[in-house]
């Protein structure tokens, strides 16, 4: 089972055999002692033993600034017992893990290695909110958009009231649609042990909820977390052999835009669009064909325009379908089963890995009661900084 | 002209068709200014345009703490005109940008990229030299080691002590040993049109210079650096119509270690042996066939146990080599010829591309009056965190 990739040469078929997570929230521990927990579950998981795996790849933002600690993937590996392998630190922001699994896939594709591990970690809770907030801006350029103090919220409450004004949809309304995004994803969350948050909310809730960035309101926002989340590779050959439903990766996208002051239309994410088309056409798949997402809804405004820049909804009509219930659990594309950034939690450095967590239990149907029924085709996105950089993965059991 | 990896799937050789580099030393530039100056030149080096680039691998350790920008490689690519291709930032302390290399590496043998840069960039001399030797120190342990104040000057010092020990020699002969390193290094420079220092140095000055970790003086010490590298990578049967003389990527290695305090013998660093039995075994090398090296001299006892380690010298031996000449152009194997990181200086997540350029132009005969005759098969090695992570590159013509 062998595929071609861009080059023409022959590739392997590569498949999860193993994904690890700890609960997201504040949990107090160090990035390592996080890795470590959600590394140590993604082993036991593939039935593998740390001297089995061959190269680490990690997705982590802010190590260094928060916690001291550079050249972290080493204390990873060192620390899991995957001693002397290469093991890489990987950043792009909010994107960090999905990169990091991209890179691990090429060095199994391309037969260099045959297990590998790659995931992400991140602690943000340690923050309190404003610095947080500040540190999390690092992603907008430090150059021209940093010193005018945009913050990320700021970004997508633009994006949110060019949404309305480019397809002449009334602000309140606007409001209502993204208000049925928190609501849904808090409500997929109640099914999901590891999620932050476990609480029903209502429309009537987000809306009443403080004001952050006009329009978003508090609800509006996904929170801060702590969390490490871990997955670890084979070529679908020797995945057969090791785990009952190896989960094939068949598509991967990445691309990258310029700051945001050089976007002709924030209600369009081009680096999304352009990973989203690689992913589509490396796996042969297109928008229809996918049962079900794990996307950045880092805002609700986010999750509508994912939702279209990824093909499931014509542009201007996501938020029409979020509020119409198309994105949940019985909809025509489920999105974000896991309770999404929103309400599962958002360890930037970690996001991408747990979305594959996700999707990885729903195709081996080990999701419980979130599960989606009949889920064979699954679909990740990350997006990273403000708007820059997007990472998309296909999986297919 | 095909090779084989470990895995038994055929790769593509890959070659070096483009390098270029800033001046190291004070720039007061951002890193995307430094960067965009070392990717111009390397693209005119390999008359390409910068849509002809299809992806980007960037060394980077503390752009997040330094200039408060995280996601930098999305910023780098789109400033030199390379929209919307996949960047990636890549992070293990001082061996950053050879990390950035060897990911490079691999997408192009894979088929899955032709043209594709890698290099890095960094920002050190904005910080104060407190700050910065604190800020390097991150990439010790943050949780049993830099609480006890530890820097890398103190481990470097710890690995001389203990390397007089081991062997029996008088502290004062490895002193004047190490000073040879720094006197040599210093040399080389002067023919080094890009390095930071430009000025002969004797023994004495050395050996008189202020004491900073003992034994290890300020002449021992390399300087903090700002300075960006990059490098434009191609499969080789691209490459041989591209430019004159393509320098093959025909060996890499990577290899990490646990947290200083469980180093059995910190005059041994075993990241490097694994990580250059790696790139030796797949270029069918041995160090006897290396006809020159950049290696890690960030202290000069680094760059003596670095000769031990990489094979040129027996354990134990490296100092007595260093004295007698033999790692000097006219040595047996001609060390950093560059000037190295001691005096061409070391901005370090840009390091391993500047070892990379400057292997590149003694290959190809282009070194100018520091052009070490008859060089064919080049080598580099970077070393990052205290001990923890090493990558070796082998080049040849």
């Amino acid at each position: 089972m062998a595929q071609n990739c861009q080059g023409g040469l022959v590739m392997r078929e590569v498949a999860i055999v193993g994904v690890g997570m700890t609960r997201f929230g504040r949990l107090e521990m160090t990035n390592v002692e996080m890795f470590s927990v959600a590394g140590k579950e993604a082993l036991l998981d593939a039935g593998l033993a740390p001297r089995d795996i061959q190269a680490l790849f990690v997705g982590n933002v802010f190590a260094t600034f928060e916690e001291g600690q550079s050249n972290l993937a080493p204390f990873l590996a060192s620390d899991l017992g995957m001693k002397h392998i290469p093991a890489i630190r990987i950043e792009g922001a909010c994107a960090s893990a999905s990169l990091a699994l991209r890179e691990a896939f090429i060095w199994v594709a391309s037969g260099a290695y045959d297990l590998v591990m790659a995931g992400g970690t991140e602690r943000a809770l340690a923050m309190e909110t404003p610095l947080a907030t500040r540190t999390f801006a690092m992603g907008s350029d430090s150059r021209y958009e940093a010193s005018t103090g945009i913050t990320f919220p700021g970004v997508f409450a633009m994006m949110a009231h060019r949404y309305a004004y480019k397809y002449g949809l009334p602000l309140k309304t606007l409001k209502e649609h993204m208000a049925s995004v928190a609501v849904q994803n808090h409500l997929h969350a109640l099914d999901n042990p590891k999620a932050q948050f476990h609480r029903a909310i209502t429309t009537e809730d987000v809306l009443t909820s403080p004001m952050i960035a006009d329009p978003l309101q508090l609800y509006d926002c996904c929170p801060f977390s702590d969390g490490a989340a871990a997955v670890i590779l084979a070529p679908f050959d020797q995945a057969r052999h090791l785990v009952k439903k190896p989960v094939r990766i068949t598509g991967v996208g990445q691309a990258s835009a310029g700051p945001l002051y050089t976007h002709p239309d924030i209600t369009r994410v081009l680096a999304r669009e352009r990973s989203a088309y690689q992913a589509y056409h490396q796996a042969g798949r297109t928008p229809k064909d996918i049962d079900i997402c794990e996307l950045h809804d880092c805002f609700t405004i986010a999750q509508i325009v994912a939702t279209e820049g990824l093909g499931f909804f014509d542009f201007g009509k996501g938020s029409q379908a979020a509020a119409d219930g198309e994105s949940g659990r019985k909809g025509t594309i489920p999105i974000n089963p896991s309770g999404g950034l929103k309400a599962k939690g958002h360890p930037i450095g970690a996001t991408g890995a747990a979305q594959v967590y996700e999707i990885t239990q729903q195709l081996r149907e080990e999701a419980g009661s979130r599960q989606i029924p009949g889920a064979k085709i699954g679909m990740t996105d990350t997006l990273g900084g403000d708007l820059m950089i997007c990472c998309n993965l296909i999986l297919e059991v």
